[in-house]
Protein backbone atom coordinates (compact mmCIF):
# COMPACT_ATOMS: atom_id res chain seq x y z
CA UNK A 1 0.00 0.00 0.00
CA UNK A 2 1.85 3.43 -1.09
CA UNK A 3 0.37 5.76 1.30
CA UNK A 4 1.06 4.24 3.96
CA UNK A 5 4.83 3.18 2.57
CA UNK A 6 5.12 6.84 2.25
CA UNK A 7 4.28 7.51 5.64
CA UNK A 8 6.26 5.18 7.26
CA UNK A 9 9.30 6.79 5.43
CA UNK A 10 7.95 10.37 6.41
CA UNK A 11 7.02 9.73 10.14
CA UNK A 12 8.65 6.12 10.97
CA UNK A 13 11.15 6.43 13.63
CA UNK A 14 13.75 4.11 12.88
CA UNK A 15 15.37 2.94 16.36
CA UNK A 16 18.35 0.60 17.38
CA UNK A 17 17.63 -3.54 16.78
CA UNK A 18 15.76 -3.04 13.30
CA UNK A 19 12.81 -1.05 14.87
CA UNK A 20 10.69 1.53 13.20
CA UNK A 21 8.49 2.92 15.42
CA UNK A 22 5.21 4.26 13.63
CA UNK A 23 3.88 6.02 17.20
CA UNK A 24 3.20 9.22 15.54
CA UNK A 25 0.13 7.73 13.42
CA UNK A 26 -0.50 4.21 14.52
CA UNK A 27 -0.13 2.78 17.18
CA UNK A 28 -0.04 5.61 20.48
CA UNK A 29 -1.43 8.77 18.45
CA UNK A 30 -3.23 7.27 15.62
CA UNK A 31 -4.22 8.91 12.51
CA UNK A 32 -7.63 8.00 11.47
CA UNK A 33 -7.79 9.14 8.29
CA UNK A 34 -4.86 6.92 6.95
CA UNK A 35 -6.70 4.37 9.02
CA UNK A 36 -9.81 4.80 6.93
CA UNK A 37 -7.72 4.49 3.99
CA UNK A 38 -6.34 0.95 5.12
CA UNK A 39 -9.72 -0.15 5.87
CA UNK A 40 -10.20 0.74 2.42
CA UNK A 41 -7.40 -1.33 1.35
CA UNK A 42 -7.83 -4.53 3.71
CA UNK A 43 -11.83 -4.41 2.09
CA UNK A 44 -10.62 -4.33 -1.63
CA UNK A 45 -7.72 -7.65 -0.45
CA UNK A 46 -10.83 -9.40 1.23
CA UNK A 47 -13.09 -8.40 -1.09
CA UNK A 48 -13.90 -12.08 -2.51
CA UNK A 49 -14.34 -13.53 1.22
CA UNK A 50 -17.17 -13.54 3.29
CA UNK A 51 -16.08 -11.61 6.38
CA UNK A 52 -18.99 -12.34 9.58
CA UNK A 53 -16.32 -10.83 12.46
CA UNK A 54 -13.31 -9.42 12.37
CA UNK A 55 -10.97 -10.69 15.37
CA UNK A 56 -7.83 -8.86 17.15
CA UNK A 57 -6.21 -8.08 20.32
CA UNK A 58 -5.61 -5.55 22.52
CA UNK A 59 -4.42 -3.00 22.49
CA UNK A 60 -3.45 -0.87 19.46
CA UNK A 61 -5.18 -3.35 17.27
CA UNK A 62 -8.62 -2.20 17.97
CA UNK A 63 -8.55 1.12 16.67
CA UNK A 64 -7.18 -0.67 13.22
CA UNK A 65 -10.09 -3.72 13.64
CA UNK A 66 -13.22 -0.95 14.34
CA UNK A 67 -12.29 1.28 11.45
CA UNK A 68 -11.46 -1.05 9.27
CA UNK A 69 -14.88 -3.04 10.30
CA UNK A 70 -17.15 0.33 8.65
CA UNK A 71 -15.64 -1.56 5.34
CA UNK A 72 -16.83 -4.72 6.06
CA UNK A 73 -20.23 -3.92 8.11
CA UNK A 74 -19.14 -6.22 11.08
CA UNK A 75 -18.82 -6.32 14.40
CA UNK A 76 -15.49 -6.37 16.21
CA UNK A 77 -14.35 -8.72 18.89
CA UNK A 78 -10.97 -8.35 21.21
CA UNK A 79 -9.10 -10.49 22.63
CA UNK A 80 -8.12 -9.76 26.06
CA UNK A 81 -4.73 -9.43 27.97
CA UNK A 82 -5.63 -9.08 31.21
CA UNK A 83 -8.00 -10.90 33.76
CA UNK A 84 -10.56 -8.70 34.52
CA UNK A 85 -13.39 -9.16 37.31
CA UNK A 86 -16.07 -8.27 34.47
CA UNK A 87 -14.99 -10.93 31.85
CA UNK A 88 -16.50 -14.31 31.92
CA UNK A 89 -15.34 -17.11 33.16
CA UNK A 90 -16.44 -18.52 30.22
CA UNK A 91 -13.44 -18.27 27.76
CA UNK A 92 -11.50 -19.32 25.05
CA UNK A 93 -7.52 -18.92 25.89
CA UNK A 94 -4.50 -19.08 24.65
CA UNK A 95 -0.86 -18.37 25.82
CA UNK A 96 1.39 -15.79 23.54
CA UNK A 97 4.62 -14.77 24.27
CA UNK A 98 5.42 -10.77 23.66
CA UNK A 99 8.97 -9.91 22.80
CA UNK A 100 8.34 -6.09 23.32
CA UNK A 101 6.73 -7.04 26.56
CA UNK A 102 9.63 -9.65 27.35
CA UNK A 103 6.22 -11.44 29.15
CA UNK A 104 4.15 -14.56 28.13
CA UNK A 105 0.42 -13.36 28.99
CA UNK A 106 -3.06 -15.05 28.64
CA UNK A 107 -5.18 -13.74 25.76
CA UNK A 108 -8.70 -14.52 26.31
CA UNK A 109 -12.18 -14.65 23.85
CA UNK A 110 -15.45 -15.03 25.95
CA UNK A 111 -17.00 -18.20 24.41
CA UNK A 112 -20.17 -16.06 23.28
CA UNK A 113 -18.65 -14.15 21.24
CA UNK A 114 -17.24 -16.74 18.74
CA UNK A 115 -19.71 -18.95 17.01
CA UNK A 116 -19.08 -22.09 15.07
CA UNK A 117 -19.01 -21.82 11.45
CA UNK A 118 -18.69 -17.88 11.65
CA UNK A 119 -16.21 -16.50 9.58
CA UNK A 120 -13.40 -14.70 11.02
CA UNK A 121 -10.87 -12.20 10.19
CA UNK A 122 -7.98 -11.36 12.22
CA UNK A 123 -6.18 -8.28 11.81
CA UNK A 124 -3.76 -6.79 13.81
CA UNK A 125 -1.26 -3.39 13.60
CA UNK A 126 2.13 -5.63 13.40
CA UNK A 127 3.36 -9.13 12.68
CA UNK A 128 6.58 -9.92 13.36
CA UNK A 129 7.37 -13.63 15.16
CA UNK A 130 3.76 -14.15 14.48
CA UNK A 131 2.78 -15.06 18.51
CA UNK A 132 -0.21 -12.74 18.97
CA UNK A 133 -1.61 -14.32 15.51
CA UNK A 134 -0.98 -17.74 16.30
CA UNK A 135 -2.70 -17.26 19.96
CA UNK A 136 -5.68 -16.07 17.86
CA UNK A 137 -5.84 -18.47 15.21
CA UNK A 138 -5.70 -21.18 18.48
CA UNK A 139 -8.66 -19.37 20.02
CA UNK A 140 -10.76 -19.23 16.21
CA UNK A 141 -9.94 -23.58 15.78
CA UNK A 142 -11.00 -24.01 19.87
CA UNK A 143 -14.37 -22.08 19.10
CA UNK A 144 -14.92 -24.00 15.44
CA UNK A 145 -15.29 -21.00 13.48
CA UNK A 146 -13.19 -20.41 10.70
CA UNK A 147 -10.70 -18.68 9.44
CA UNK A 148 -10.65 -16.73 6.56
CA UNK A 149 -7.03 -14.62 6.98
CA UNK A 150 -4.77 -12.75 8.16
CA UNK A 151 -4.67 -8.29 7.78
CA UNK A 152 -1.72 -6.78 9.25
CA UNK A 153 -0.79 -3.64 8.51
CA UNK A 154 3.08 -3.47 9.18
CA UNK A 155 4.51 -7.20 8.91
CA UNK A 156 8.52 -7.37 9.70
CA UNK A 157 9.71 -9.48 6.88
CA UNK A 158 13.13 -10.00 8.39
CA UNK A 159 11.66 -12.28 11.04
CA UNK A 160 9.53 -15.33 10.64
CA UNK A 161 6.18 -15.05 11.67
CA UNK A 162 4.64 -14.16 8.31
CA UNK A 163 6.61 -17.12 6.12
CA UNK A 164 4.94 -19.61 9.10
CA UNK A 165 1.73 -18.40 8.26
CA UNK A 166 2.06 -18.46 4.51
CA UNK A 167 3.64 -21.71 4.89
CA UNK A 168 0.50 -23.23 6.15
CA UNK A 169 -1.64 -21.84 3.89
CA UNK A 170 -3.23 -19.09 5.70
CA UNK A 171 -4.47 -15.76 3.19
CA UNK A 172 -1.85 -13.13 5.33
CA UNK A 173 -2.28 -9.45 3.45
CA UNK A 174 0.16 -6.90 4.73
CA UNK A 175 -0.20 -3.59 3.62
CA UNK A 176 3.38 -2.86 4.42
CA UNK A 177 6.29 -5.37 4.66
CA UNK A 178 9.77 -4.19 6.01
CA UNK A 179 12.34 -6.69 4.39
CA UNK A 180 15.39 -4.60 6.60
CA UNK A 181 16.75 -1.48 7.20
CA UNK A 182 19.72 -0.03 5.57
CA UNK A 183 22.20 2.83 6.55
CA UNK A 184 18.85 4.16 7.94
CA UNK A 185 16.89 3.47 5.08
CA UNK A 186 13.91 0.92 5.12
CA UNK A 187 14.00 -2.07 2.95
CA UNK A 188 10.41 -2.71 1.82
CA UNK A 189 9.30 -5.86 0.05
CA UNK B 1 -28.90 9.20 24.35
CA UNK B 2 -32.06 6.80 23.77
CA UNK B 3 -31.02 4.38 21.74
CA UNK B 4 -28.03 3.89 23.98
CA UNK B 5 -30.25 3.25 26.49
CA UNK B 6 -32.70 1.02 25.06
CA UNK B 7 -29.29 -1.23 23.91
CA UNK B 8 -28.02 -1.56 27.48
CA UNK B 9 -31.64 -2.54 28.71
CA UNK B 10 -31.77 -5.14 25.77
CA UNK B 11 -28.44 -6.29 26.06
CA UNK B 12 -26.92 -5.25 28.99
CA UNK B 13 -26.21 -8.42 31.52
CA UNK B 14 -27.13 -7.04 35.32
CA UNK B 15 -24.77 -9.28 37.26
CA UNK B 16 -24.39 -9.09 41.60
CA UNK B 17 -22.83 -5.63 42.99
CA UNK B 18 -24.78 -3.10 40.38
CA UNK B 19 -22.66 -4.19 37.41
CA UNK B 20 -24.22 -3.69 33.84
CA UNK B 21 -22.17 -5.94 31.64
CA UNK B 22 -22.32 -4.43 28.20
CA UNK B 23 -19.31 -6.50 26.88
CA UNK B 24 -21.77 -8.08 24.28
CA UNK B 25 -21.30 -4.47 22.27
CA UNK B 26 -18.71 -1.92 24.18
CA UNK B 27 -15.90 -3.60 25.78
CA UNK B 28 -15.72 -7.02 24.15
CA UNK B 29 -17.49 -7.57 21.81
CA UNK B 30 -18.12 -4.01 19.33
CA UNK B 31 -20.89 -2.84 17.63
CA UNK B 32 -19.60 -0.75 15.17
CA UNK B 33 -22.93 0.96 13.84
CA UNK B 34 -23.76 1.91 17.40
CA UNK B 35 -20.08 3.52 18.34
CA UNK B 36 -20.87 5.73 14.87
CA UNK B 37 -24.53 7.06 16.49
CA UNK B 38 -22.43 7.52 19.54
CA UNK B 39 -19.75 9.30 17.12
CA UNK B 40 -22.42 11.64 16.15
CA UNK B 41 -24.14 12.36 19.78
CA UNK B 42 -20.67 13.30 21.04
CA UNK B 43 -20.25 15.70 17.74
CA UNK B 44 -23.47 17.85 18.77
CA UNK B 45 -22.60 17.11 22.39
CA UNK B 46 -19.61 19.11 21.49
CA UNK B 47 -20.49 21.25 18.74
CA UNK B 48 -19.59 24.51 20.02
CA UNK B 49 -15.75 23.65 21.51
CA UNK B 50 -13.00 23.84 19.17
CA UNK B 51 -11.08 20.40 19.69
CA UNK B 52 -7.75 19.55 18.76
CA UNK B 53 -7.21 15.70 20.01
CA UNK B 54 -8.71 13.00 21.60
CA UNK B 55 -7.31 11.01 24.74
CA UNK B 56 -8.27 8.04 25.92
CA UNK B 57 -6.94 5.18 27.58
CA UNK B 58 -6.53 1.61 26.50
CA UNK B 59 -8.23 -0.67 26.15
CA UNK B 60 -11.86 -0.31 25.49
CA UNK B 61 -11.55 3.67 25.22
CA UNK B 62 -9.48 3.52 21.90
CA UNK B 63 -12.63 1.37 19.87
CA UNK B 64 -15.08 4.57 21.00
CA UNK B 65 -12.28 7.56 20.44
CA UNK B 66 -11.29 6.20 17.35
CA UNK B 67 -15.04 5.92 15.62
CA UNK B 68 -15.77 9.39 17.43
CA UNK B 69 -12.82 10.91 16.18
CA UNK B 70 -14.00 10.72 12.58
CA UNK B 71 -16.55 13.06 12.99
CA UNK B 72 -14.29 15.80 14.77
CA UNK B 73 -11.45 14.88 12.25
CA UNK B 74 -8.95 15.05 14.52
CA UNK B 75 -6.18 12.58 15.83
CA UNK B 76 -6.50 10.19 19.03
CA UNK B 77 -3.73 9.49 21.57
CA UNK B 78 -4.47 7.09 23.73
CA UNK B 79 -2.43 6.37 27.61
CA UNK B 80 -0.72 2.94 27.63
CA UNK B 81 -1.23 1.48 30.66
CA UNK B 82 1.37 -1.23 30.41
CA UNK B 83 5.31 -0.61 29.74
CA UNK B 84 6.74 -1.29 26.50
CA UNK B 85 10.22 -1.68 24.91
CA UNK B 86 9.04 0.60 22.25
CA UNK B 87 7.83 3.74 24.34
CA UNK B 88 9.37 6.93 24.72
CA UNK B 89 11.40 7.51 27.58
CA UNK B 90 10.01 10.61 28.04
CA UNK B 91 6.78 10.51 28.64
CA UNK B 92 3.95 12.41 30.91
CA UNK B 93 2.92 9.42 34.01
CA UNK B 94 0.18 9.23 36.26
CA UNK B 95 -0.63 7.00 38.97
CA UNK B 96 -4.38 5.37 38.68
CA UNK B 97 -6.40 2.47 40.54
CA UNK B 98 -8.43 0.81 39.01
CA UNK B 99 -11.36 -1.18 41.05
CA UNK B 100 -12.46 -3.57 38.39
CA UNK B 101 -8.97 -4.98 38.08
CA UNK B 102 -8.03 -4.43 41.94
CA UNK B 103 -4.35 -3.11 41.08
CA UNK B 104 -2.87 0.60 40.50
CA UNK B 105 -0.89 1.28 37.29
CA UNK B 106 0.88 3.61 35.57
CA UNK B 107 -0.62 5.48 32.63
CA UNK B 108 1.78 6.69 30.36
CA UNK B 109 1.90 9.34 27.27
CA UNK B 110 4.90 10.68 25.20
CA UNK B 111 5.21 14.27 25.66
CA UNK B 112 5.36 14.27 22.06
CA UNK B 113 1.84 14.03 21.57
CA UNK B 114 0.22 16.48 24.02
CA UNK B 115 1.36 20.06 23.47
CA UNK B 116 0.90 23.04 24.78
CA UNK B 117 -2.17 24.60 24.16
CA UNK B 118 -3.99 22.14 22.23
CA UNK B 119 -7.24 21.60 23.26
CA UNK B 120 -8.53 17.93 24.06
CA UNK B 121 -11.56 15.90 24.77
CA UNK B 122 -11.19 13.28 27.41
CA UNK B 123 -13.27 10.09 25.65
CA UNK B 124 -13.56 6.77 27.91
CA UNK B 125 -16.31 3.82 27.97
CA UNK B 126 -17.25 3.72 31.44
CA UNK B 127 -16.78 6.55 34.13
CA UNK B 128 -17.66 4.98 38.18
CA UNK B 129 -15.23 6.72 40.86
CA UNK B 130 -13.47 8.66 37.93
CA UNK B 131 -9.97 7.58 38.51
CA UNK B 132 -9.01 6.79 34.79
CA UNK B 133 -10.14 10.85 33.88
CA UNK B 134 -8.67 11.71 36.82
CA UNK B 135 -5.27 10.50 35.69
CA UNK B 136 -5.89 11.85 31.81
CA UNK B 137 -7.14 15.11 33.15
CA UNK B 138 -3.19 15.27 35.60
CA UNK B 139 -1.87 14.24 32.50
CA UNK B 140 -3.44 16.86 30.69
CA UNK B 141 -2.45 19.59 33.24
CA UNK B 142 1.52 18.30 33.34
CA UNK B 143 1.18 18.94 29.09
CA UNK B 144 -0.35 22.39 29.26
CA UNK B 145 -2.65 21.61 26.99
CA UNK B 146 -6.73 22.25 27.24
CA UNK B 147 -9.07 19.87 28.92
CA UNK B 148 -12.45 20.77 26.89
CA UNK B 149 -14.72 18.50 28.23
CA UNK B 150 -14.76 14.57 29.03
CA UNK B 151 -17.43 12.67 26.96
CA UNK B 152 -18.63 8.84 28.43
CA UNK B 153 -20.97 6.46 27.14
CA UNK B 154 -21.96 4.72 30.10
CA UNK B 155 -21.85 6.66 33.74
CA UNK B 156 -22.69 4.96 36.66
CA UNK B 157 -24.43 7.78 38.72
CA UNK B 158 -24.62 5.42 42.04
CA UNK B 159 -20.70 6.43 41.87
CA UNK B 160 -19.29 9.60 43.07
CA UNK B 161 -16.91 9.86 39.87
CA UNK B 162 -19.31 12.01 37.95
CA UNK B 163 -20.28 13.90 40.70
CA UNK B 164 -16.55 14.85 41.33
CA UNK B 165 -15.59 16.28 37.97
CA UNK B 166 -19.25 18.35 37.64
CA UNK B 167 -18.12 19.96 41.30
CA UNK B 168 -15.20 21.14 39.41
CA UNK B 169 -16.41 22.76 36.85
CA UNK B 170 -15.94 20.16 33.61
CA UNK B 171 -17.71 19.48 31.42
CA UNK B 172 -18.96 15.97 31.37
CA UNK B 173 -21.35 15.04 28.57
CA UNK B 174 -22.28 10.98 29.73
CA UNK B 175 -24.77 9.49 27.40
CA UNK B 176 -26.35 7.49 29.41
CA UNK B 177 -26.35 7.56 33.63
CA UNK B 178 -27.17 4.67 34.93
CA UNK B 179 -28.89 5.65 38.83
CA UNK B 180 -29.59 2.63 40.09
CA UNK B 181 -30.68 -1.53 39.68
CA UNK B 182 -34.12 -2.12 41.13
CA UNK B 183 -35.31 -5.57 41.08
CA UNK B 184 -33.56 -6.17 38.24
CA UNK B 185 -33.97 -3.25 36.08
CA UNK B 186 -32.05 -0.23 34.96
CA UNK B 187 -33.33 3.25 36.37
CA UNK B 188 -31.56 5.50 34.32
CA UNK B 189 -31.19 9.37 35.48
Amino acid sequence: MELLKQRINKDGDIKEGNIVKVDSFLNHQIDVELLNEIGKEFKSRFSLEKIDKILTIEASGIAIAVIVAQYFNVPVVFAKKTDSKNLDKDTYESKVYSYTKDKTYTIRVSKKYLNKGENILILDDFLAKGKAAEGLIDIINQSNSNLIGVGIVIEKGFQNGGKNLRDKGIKLESLAIVDSIENGKIIFR
